[in-house]
């Protein structure tokens, strides 16, 4: 179809060309660079009147620069008469500043929703994000696609055994859940608690790794201070090794340096988000979304379900 | 009036600090960081219900981080129950995107007014828009201050002999012509011209300059080179000594060298954008804005004119 357009931002270029490869369309022709003094400039340099645009970016950091650049473009493409502008953000950032924790907080996930509209996004197709419930922060279409299952497969494809399902947190239960039943595991949960004021946090674990190679699935790894303890305890606990998987791999600060020196045999991660030099390792695999998305992209362009992608 | 707050964000809080010091207010307690995968944490200290804040920032590079942090700080306060949340943006970034000179551009400058009234903002106070348009941009009230009188004042205080005032290009003419009034002086034009495609412009000079003291006003110095061919150009012409002016100094990338290269005297600028260390030189003098910006400020919320500043 000559009305479908894919273009991408500055953020996963390698992903979108896996994603237009994948379909098999052309990548759009646009230059994305900065003036002199660090202003987003953009041109577009092929007609997009009346045409079906899909717009890659994830807005993984710098989180400001990417989401500039992807209200920047909204802009462009609809004063250039696209007919619809499909947002495809494998990461969505600031999704964990999406309720106000404390007084006088700001709500950066709705703002941001609310910003990528005012632009002028006429759909979203997303993956994992961090709370369901920002779909409702949009007023229009959101699609959200699942890691679990290119994860579950993974781990499926190695033939390991006796494995056991471990949630982080008790917010990650649904989750782990999820992970299970595609593997036939059982799971168990790291109850996080701190006895008194001011004495330092105690790690429970909640179902039975003993023995057991242990997977703990979340969704965002960010500083991995929440995972290498987690590690450290079920292997203290008895299990019998311990993987990590996730989504999302923002391992800012300390993360790699905790992930190298900790019980992690290995991190499974998805390419929603560049690992750059400094983070990779060889305790890092990388698996690609890409035939995920480029699948959601056609059902979405041929009004098909994307949530049967899953079925 | 305990009803006023004002706060400041990263881009600017030496001059935000002179503007509470110049109307006598406490500077409001926030703090805005950066998490550590580089998202924005805001954090307001103190109660600003029913309260009218004044937030100052300028949008200055890096554009980006400016202008998300701008907006997150407005999402904050609107969610703390603020009165009126009245921007202070003593430089407005992307001004110079405020058309599509070319197909399928951006009119970015279009986008952040967007954003800044989506966010929650409900009154804008700026100094010299590139482009006055800008203001119709925005369905809030918008207050523009103007920079000249501050620069008149500068060299009227100098005691230059013979001097013209010249305008670096056409579209300055207005700006060139309310400097010439206030030192009661003659103006002159740059006029540059290409007389064949791919052949060098000529600058041509309208005007009478020969054996005086020019001095060359614009709103913005980017990258220098526009001012640094006028100042040579007038030499040439016969120029005594060549002074120049403006209110933003952006002075991005080469803007430095060519200035300290240049035959340029003296080069006076206000501290609407931070000039720092590295674009420091002794050939740079820094007018403050402070007084100015307070005294509107305390004008608006007393419901006063502030285009009578300007008598
Ligand atoms: N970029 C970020 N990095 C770390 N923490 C964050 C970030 N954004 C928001 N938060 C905080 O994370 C908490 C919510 O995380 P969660 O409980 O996992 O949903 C809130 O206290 C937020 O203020
Ligand atoms: N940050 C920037 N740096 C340099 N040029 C810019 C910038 N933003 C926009 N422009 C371009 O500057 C031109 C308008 O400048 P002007 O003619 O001075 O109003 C347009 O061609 C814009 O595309």
């Amino acid at each position: 179809d000559p009305r479908l357009k894919i273009f991408t931002l500055n953020s996963n270029p390698k992903l979108a060309h896996e994603i237009t490869e994948h379909i098999g369309v052309p990548m759009g022709d646009c230059s994305v660079t900065r003036f002199s003094d660090g202003e987003v400039q953009i041109n577009i340099e092929e007609s997009i009147r009346g045409c079906d645009v899909y717009l890659i970016q994830s807005t993984s950091a710098p989180a400001n620069e990417h989401i500039m650049e992807l209200l920047i473009m909204i802009d462009a493409l609809k004063r250039a008469s696209a007919r619809t502008i499909n947002l495809v953000m494998p990461y969505y950032g600031y999704a964990r500043q999406d309720r106000k924790a404390r007084a006088r907080e700001p709500i950066t996930s709705k703002l941001v929703a609310n910003l990528i509209e005012t632009a002028g996004a006429t759909r979203v197709l997303t993956l994992d994000l961090h709370a369901t419930q920002i779909q409702g922060f949009f007023d229009i279409p959101v699609d959200q696609l699942m890691g679990v299952p290119i994860l579950a497969d993974y781990f499926q494809a190695k033939d390991l055994e006796d494995i056991v399902i471990v949630s982080p947190d008790h917010g990650g239960v649904v989750r782990a859940r999820k992970m299970a039943d595609r593997l036939k595991a059982p799971i168990a949960i790291i109850d996080k608690r701190r006895p008194k004021p001011n004495v330092s946090e105690v790690m429970n674990i909640v179902g039975n790794i003993e023995g057991k190679t242990a997977i703990i699935i979340d969704d965002i790894i960010d500083t991995a201070g929440t995972i290498t303890l987690a590690a450290n305890a079920l292997m203290e606990h008895g299990a019998k090794e311990v993987y990590a998987c996730c989504t999302h791999p923002v391992l800012s600060g300390p993360a790699m340096e905790r992930i190298n020196n900790s019980k992690i045999k290995e991190l499974v991660v998805t390419n929603s988000i560049v690992l750059d030099e400094a983070k990779k390792s060889d305790k890092v695999t990388e698996l690609s979304v890409a035939a995920l998305m480029g699948e959601a992209i056609v059902r979405v362009h041929e009004h098909a379900s994307v949530s049967t992608l899953f079925d």
